[in-house]
């Protein structure tokens, strides 16, 4: 399984990944599911990838070698023109893939599964943010949802719901990105660690952070830390029922 | 969609499921999940069912009228001595109900959906809490595993795997159950009001509490509206991330 979210907010955008592959309870791996193709003052580009493990490589790799327009020009990420141009190269891989193994891995009752969430700004251009779907078909983020989410979803959902809005300040963004991934981590033990952490400030056109977040990382583990104590003590802190204003009434 | 949360603590049960019922998002109806077979002094049976609507009624609806025995008496849940043979009884019931609908179900690639969770006293015996399959298989909560959900699960989890342990006071076992209804309520929308509670205090051999909670219920506002602060604060309270340490390290 895996996880991961993309936030787009007023001040730029962070993305988080986990890096846990499972094929069964006793076939697991680490690979890394964020990739970053960066051309510092001219683009930032950045992919997360859920669902089957070769698919997503293959895209990737189509993404890197290269996909041959109509017009026989290859594009890839790096030569792109815009964010909506890139969101539209990613669903052309994920076709393209398709294509090629989709029939395959419907006789094997498999399906084909893969959702990517695509986020950044090239020179001149707004920054932007994109969910991709298994038939190469896209959303993009707005100011009122501001958030996507791939994988296994709901363990870290509630936290974006409740705290999470465009006008959230970077560090805000990664501490509940961090949180949104523990609860994940907690619940699910095919999402795990390493992390994948990818900071960019709007308009900077190079990242902020761009780093991989391990077992002794001190600030993701203050905040585990941290976090599960306020919600053991808010938990305590919740006034107690009062058991005759409930009691027996149907 | 539905969800259910059913705990067995040391000082007795909480059971909490929601009550509605959606097939497509243009066709939604609220119904009870949660069953109530009370003889005060002598037995309390409390029974939450999840998936296929017409299965988990006719579930009831069997074990209201009650289930031949291979020597020819007609069991219900009114009737068992033992809250295993009532577990068993609930997945006589739902083979029966396999039986009859399940093949016709399967034509229509629809699938035999349905899960419960049983729990209750009978005087003599202990408190035990189930949770029966749709095969009519079962398993039982234990000291380690001291909750069961059914349904929309994963939203609600990471507050039970934190929080909950056996020794959790029946208060607090009220307080989680609606906290953890609360995160399901706010993401998914086809969990909904009104909610059932049901509090049993170990060997007490009647319900303390059997309750509806609407929209209006002060409890549960106070609960909701004081725990999405926490929550918020708790967010605030975290320290920022030291952004040079962070920077670029891959």
């Amino acid at each position: 399984m895996t996880y991961c979210v993309g936030m787009l907010l007023s001040s730029g955008m962070v993305m988080v990944s986990d890096s846990r592959t499972n094929a069964g309870m006793d076939h697991i791996s680490t690979f890394r599911k964020m990739h970053v193709w960066e051309q510092p003052g001219e683009r930032v580009v950045t992919l997360m990838t859920a669902g089957n493990l070769s698919i997503s490589q293959t895209v990737v790799n189509l993404l890197k070698e290269g996909i041959a327009d109509s017009d026989g020009t290859t594009e890839t990420l790096l030569t792109v023109p815009s964010m909506f141009r890139a969101a539209q190269l990613v669903g052309a891989a994920v076709r393209q893939v398709h294509s090629m193994y989709g029939e395959a891995l419907e006789a094997e009752s498999r399906g084909f599964n893969v959702s990517l969430i695509l986020g950044g700004q090239i020179a001149g251009r707004g920054l932007r943010l994109f969910q991709i779907y298994s038939a190469g078909n896209f959303i993009e983020a707005t100011v009122e949802t501001p958030f996507f989410q791939i994988g296994e979803t709901k363990y870290g959902k509630p936290i974006l719901d409740r705290v999470l809005n465009f006008d959230t300040p970077l560090t805000g963004g990664m501490k509940i990105g961090l949180i949104s991934m523990d609860s994940t981590l907690r619940s699910n033990t095919s999402v795990g660690l390493p992390l994948n952490l990818v900071v960019y400030e709007r308009d900077k056109l190079e990242l902020t952070i761009n780093r991989t977040i391990r077992e002794d990382e001190p600030y993701f583990n203050t905040i585990r830390h941290l976090w599960s104590n306020a919600l053991h003590n808010a938990y305590v802190d919740l006034p107690e029922p009062d058991w005759r204003q409930t009691a027996l009434q149907v």
